[in-house]
C-alpha cells in the first residue's frame, strides 16, 4: 500500500533557521556532546525539545549531535546555547556565534543494533555504519550501552568479530611502514604496574626491529603506559613526529590519543568499563583494530590470568586466546599469546613516576631492580623476537644480551631523546609506610584494591603519587614489618589513601 | 584461598568528611541526578573522580547517587557542587549547605542484570533488587539502557515477567478499595487522539461501577490522557484527594505522577522510548504493575493494531495478548484485550484541548461529535461492563443507554467538579488550513508524522495547539479541499509546523 501511495498535501518548500548564540560553558563530558538551553527559549519551545532530547547543532558545514538539558534558572539567557567542551571543540564556534538548532536525522545504523538485539547477525556493512555513527558522535550514551549490551547478550561470532574489527580499524588513521616485520605488543589489562612495554620496546628496537608502539593513558587504572612514559619523555606526538622517531630509532612509546588509531575504541571503553560486561568479541576488536591501524605484522599479547586480573581463569584465557589468534590471522597478523601470572603486581611500584622508576632500574641494570619485572619483560621480548623470525629458543637469550650489554638502555635513551628529550620521573613530597598488624605469610594481594589505593593517593594526575609494594605472595612477614608505602603529592591525598586503607586492611592478606 | 585469609594491614579507623557547598543550577534532567564540580576542587582530586563518575551525595540522612561532570570554567568555584533539579529536590539542601561527597557503594543488583545478559533467568529477588535500586536513582542511564536491552535480547519468560511485574507494583504506592469489582482500562499506545478514557470512565461510573483511573501525561506523544483531561479539570491530585473523588463519584481521571503507582515504570519509559526496542515482557510489566498498584480487579486493554501503531500485526497482537492475560491472571486480575483498528486516529482532533473538545462533543451528544470515537468508547465501555459481570451481550447496550440518556455526561461533570472544578478547554489563537494538491482517494494517514506535526505546533505544552484532521482513510477528496487544520498558540510554532508539512507531504497519502 505504501509503495502505491503519494503525498496528498499541497505545500510550498519552507526554510527556517533556528539559531541560538553559542556559549562555552567549560564542562568536561568526555566525548559526549551536551548542550544547555533555556526552557523558554523559542527554538526549544517551537521544536518541542524536552530535556534529554537529541538535537543537531550546525555551524556552517560542521554539524554535531548533542544531548540537550533545559535550564530553568538564569544560568543562561533564552537565546543562548551553552556547550560542553567536546561539543565546543567539535563545532568550533566563536563565542556568541549563531548556531542552527534542529531535529537530528534518525540514526539509521541503530536499526542494526536492534537487529542484533533480536538475534540477527551483525553484517560487515552494518558494523561499518555503527562504527561511523559512533565516531561522528551520533550515538547517545543510551545507544552506546545498548550496542555493547547486545554484543554481550548475543556474543559476536568469528565473522561478526572480523567485521567489527575491520570497521573499527578503518574508522581512524592507518599507518603503513616500508619495512617488515612490524612488531607490536599488547597487554590484556587488570594488573597494576606490569610496565614491561618500555623495556620490551627498547630491547626489540635495540635488536634492529621496528616497533612503533602506541599506548593508552589510564582510564580506570592508576597509570597507563603513556602516563608512565610521560614522566620520562614527551608522548603526545602527532603522526609525523611519531614516524620520524620510528624511522630514526626503530621504536617509540607514544600516546595513542593524538595519532587516532581506532578512535572508536576509546569511545566504547568508557561505557564498557562502566558496565563491566564480559564481551569477548568486543575485546578482540578493541585490541586488534588498534594493531591493524598501527600497521603491525607481528603481535605479542601478554595475558595475565588471576582472580583479580581481567582474565580470571585458564579456561577463559584459552577461549580468548583462540579468538584473538583467529581474528588476527584473518587480517594477516602473526600473533602469539603469552599467558602470565596475574595474581600479583609485576614490579614493586604503582603510579606513573613510580612505575617509570621500576622501568629505569631494569634498563640501567640496577642491583635492586625488580626481578619479576625484568624476567617478564625478557620473556615477552624473547617471545616477540622469535615470532619475528629469530630461530626458536634464541629469542630470550637475544633479549637478555640486549639488556645486559646496555644496548637496550642506550636505545631507550635515544628513543626518549627522539620523542623530545629524556627527563627524570618526579618524586613524591609525602610518603607513609604501612605495616603488618601481626606476623604471617602473605597469601593474597588484591590488585583491584591496590589500584584503588594508588588512585586515592593521586595517581595518575599526580604523577609522583602511588604505592610501593614491599612484600610478595608467599613472603613471611614479622609484626610491624612494612608491607607497602603510600606516595602522595599532597597531605590531603595521603589522608584519603590512609582512610581507604583503614576500611580495606585486606589489600594484603595473610594465611589464617 | 579467600575464605582462609585475613587482612594483614595494621590500621586505625579513619573518618573524613569531604564536603562541598550545594548550589542549585536549575537544570532539568528528568529523573537523572547530575552534579557539577570544578575539576580543581580538592574533593574531586582527592577522590579521583573524573567526568562521568558516579558519586554519592549525602545530606544528613538523605543520600543520592549522581553523575558528575567536571567544570573547567568559572561557572562554579572550587568548593561548590552544582545540582540538577532532580538532584536538588531529592537531596533537599538549602543554598550553600554543606554536602558530603563520596564514592557510591557498588550497585549490587546490577550483577543480576549482567547475569541476565549472560543468559541466567531473572529471579524474583533479583527483580526486586533491580527495581528498588532504579527507584532509588542508583542506576545510571548506561545501566538502565543495559537492563532494558538485556530484557529485549533475552526475552523475559512468564515467570520472569511475573517477577518484574510484582517488583514494579511493590515499589510505589498501593491502593485498595472496599468494593469489588474495581474496573480499569489501558490503551497500548501509538495512536494519536483515541481519547476514549474520559468517556469510558464516565459511562462505567454512571453505571454504578468503581473505576479509579490514573493516566499519564504525554512523553513522546502530542497529548496524554492526563494532558487532555487537565484542560477540563485539575488532574494533579494526591492519593487522599483521589480516594475522596472515587468514593463520591465512583470514578476519576487523574494524573498518575502524583499518586506514584509503579513509579519505576515512569523511569524506564524514557529510556525505552529512546531505544525503541520491542520488549514484550517489559511492556506487560509496565501495564500491569500500574493496574495492580491501583487495586484493579477487572481490566480492559485496548490494543490498536496498525502499521504505524505500536502493535503492527495481528500476530504480534495475539502474542502480546496472551502474555498480558496470563500475567494478569497470575495476579488475580480478570482482564480482556480488545484489538482495534490502529490504522488512523480515532476522533478528529489531536492535542490536549482539541482532544478534550472531541470528548465533550461525544459526552454532550453533539450532532457533529466524531462517530468513530463515540463508537469505540461505547464498544470498550461495553466490553468492560461485561467483564465486570453484566450478562454477555448487554454491555454495549448498557453503555449506549448511559451515554444517550445524558447520565454519562452528568457523571463526567460531577467527576470534574469533584476533582476541583470543571472548565472549558482553551482555543488556539492561530489556525491554518492545509489543502489537497490534487483530487484523489485517501489511502493512508501516517500516525507518527501526524503526532510529530501536532508537537511542532506546540502540543502538549501549548494546550490549545495541535491538528484537526478533516478526512479519513477511503474518503474521496477534491483538489484544494482542506485535509487538516493546524492549531497553534504562536505564529512561530505555526511556522514550524508548516515547515514540517513542506517536507512531509505524505502525512496523508492518496492512491496513485
Amino acid at each position: 500500500m505504501q509503495s502505491a501511495a503519494e503525498g496528498a498535501i499541497a505545500t510550498a518548500p519552507g526554510e527556517r533557521r533556528n539559531v541560538l548564540r553559542a556559549r562555552r560553558l567549560g564542562i568536561e563530558t568526555h566525548h559526549e556532546a551536551i548542550a544547555f538551553a533555556h526552557k523558554d527559549c523559542p527554538v526549544c519551545r517551537a521544536e518541542g525539545f524536552a530535556s534529554h532530547a537529541r538535537i543537531r547543532l550546525t555551524r556552517g558545514r560542521r554539524s554535531i549531535i548533542a544531548t540537550l538539558y533545559q535550564i530553568t534558572s538564569d544560568l543562561l539567557p533564552a537565546g543562548e546555547i551553552g556547550l560542553s567542551e567536546s561539543a565546543w571543540s567539535r563545532l568550533g564556534p566563536a563565542d556568541g556565534e549563531e548556531i542552527a538548532v534542529s531535529h537530528p536525522p534518525v540514526v539509521e545504523s541503530f536499526g542494526a543494533v536492534r537487529g542484533k538485539v533480536y538475534g540477527h547477525r551483525l553484517q560487515a556493512h552494518a558494523a561499518d555504519g555503527i562504527v561511523k555513527d559512533i565516531l561522528a558522535g551520533r550515538y547517545s550514551d543510551l545507544q552506546l550501552s545498548s550496542f555493547l549490551t547486545a554484543c554481550a547478550a548475543r556474543p559476536l561470532d568469528f565473522a561478526e568479530t572480523v567485521a567489527l574489527t575491520a570497521a573499527m580499524a578503518n574508522a581512524g588513521n592507518r599507518l603503513s611502514w616500508p619495512v617488515r616485520p612490524v612488531m607490536d605488543k599488547h597487554c590484556i589489562g587488570g594488573l597494576p604496574s606490569n610496565r614491561t612495554t618500555p623495556i620490551l620496546v627498547a630491547i626489540v628496537a635495540a635488536c634492529g626491529f621496528t616497533i612503533p608502539k602506541t599506548s593508552s593513558r589510564a582510564i580506570t587504572s592508576p597509570a597507563g603506559t603513556a602516563d608512565a612514559m610521560e614522566t620520562m619523555a614527551p608522548v603526545a606526538l602527532d603522526l609525523t613526529s611519531m614516524r620520524r622517531v620510528v624511522e630514526r630509532e626503530g621504536g617509540c612509546v607514544v600516546w595513542g590519543g593524538t595519532v587516532r588509531l581506532s578512535p572508536v575504541d576509546d569511545l566504547l571503553i568508557r561505557v564498557e568499563r562502566a558496565l563491566d560486561l564480559d564481551n569477548g568479541g568486543q575485546l578482540v576488536a578493541s585490541v586488534l583494530s588498534k594493531k591493524i591501524a598501527a600497521g603491525a605484522t607481528h603481535l605479542l599479547i601478554d595475558m595475565p590470568v588471576g582472580d583479580t586480573a581481567k582474565v580470571r581463569s585458564q579456561e577463559d584465557a584459552a577461549m580468548l586466546q583462540k579468538r584473538l589468534l583467529d581474528v588476527a590471522a584473518a587480517f594477516g597478523i602473526d600473533a602469539t599469546v603469552v599467558t602470565t601470572d596475574g595474581n600479583q603486581p609485576i614490579g614493586r611500584r604503582i603510579g606513573p613516576a613510580l612505575e617509570a622508576l621500576d622501568v629505569l632500574a631494569v634498563l640501567r641494570g640496577d642491583a635492586d631492580a625488580p626481578i619479576d619485572l625484568r624476567e617478564r619483560a625478557l620473556a615477552l621480548a624473547g617471545a616477540l623476537l622469535e615470532l619475528g623470525g629469530m630461530a626458536a629458543g634464541r629469542g630470550e637469550a637475544m633479549a637478555h644480551s640486549a639488556l645486559a650489554s646496555g644496548r637496550a638502555w642506550k636505545k631507550f635513551q635515544n628513543i626518549c631523546e627522539a620523542q623530545g628529550g629524556m627527563r627524570e620521573p618526579p618524586v613524591a613530597k609525602q610518603t607513609r609506610p604501612v605495616v603488618a598488624k601481626t606476623e604471617g605469610q602473605v597469601c593474597r594481594i588484591d590488585n583491584r584494591r591496590l589500584a584503588r589505593l594508588a588512585k586515592l593517593a593521586g595517581a595518575p594526575d599526580a604523577k609522583a603519587a602511588g604505592v610501593e609494594l614491599l612484600v610478595r605472595v608467599d613472603d613471611y612477614v614479622a609484626a610491624k614489618q612494612p608491607l607497602l608505602t603510600v606516595h602522595a603529592e599532597t597531605g590531603g591525598e595521603l589522608a584519603y589513601a590512609m582512610d581507604y586503607l583503614a576500611a580495606n586492611a585486606n589489600i594484603v592478606s595473610f594465611n589464617r
